[in-house]
């Protein structure tokens, strides 16, 4: 799995409007091939900002790059420059390999079909 | 939801000590109440070393912040003290809440039962 993050720096009175944009959008994400799930993280407040995050899992890092130069991108940011004086400067790119997973034991589906209720 | 990052900035040659420590290590984090999910997470290469993160889901703040007061937790950072010469500084932390999710339609798993093959 790969985890592609933008970072923002967001201006503390331009907060609301950022989640607006960013909650309303057409992200185009739902079809693209190895697209697993999507995330908007707000982080902590700074001196002069509040840092946001988009945070996008996929099943490989060649299914993100794919998808940078597919159609579906382009139209996803075709108004992205228009929110330019909502955050400092640039997004920050950062992308990561997930190279290990830890999740809680799943309860058995079926398991010998004794005790169990009804 | 939300996501706890611990950024890690690892000697390069370093860095197969930094893995083999984390992925064998015991987290004891199976049991904790909101515990969702662990990745550890291996990101680019900068002049001087190279970026970990720990990412870790959690139902809520609360239960993020419940487990760090727990014994699972010192019991999982034992043994962090001796681990140091393999990174720079100290680790940075960063917290942030989930405000939007996406992710693909999901296959009905029952519709109106027909069309279904079989």
């Amino acid at each position: 799995m790969f985890i592609a993050m933008n970072r923002f720096k967001v201006m503390p009175d331009k907060a609301a409007e950022f989640e607006r944009v960013w909650t309303t959008r057409e992200s185009h994400l739902d079809a693209v091939p190895g697209f697993i799930a999507f995330h908007l993280l707000r982080g902590t407040a700074r001196d002069d900002h509040l840092l946001y995050s988009s945070h996008t899992l996929w099943r490989s890092r060649a299914d993100f790059e794919a998808w940078t130069r597919s159609e579906a991108f382009r139209r996803a940011h075709h108004d992205a420059g228009a929110n330019r004086p909502l955050y400092r400067g640039h997004p920050e790119f950062e992308g990561f390999e997930v190279i290990q997973t830890v999740e809680p034991p799943r309860e058995p589906l079926s398991a010998t079909g004794t005790g169990r209720p009804g």
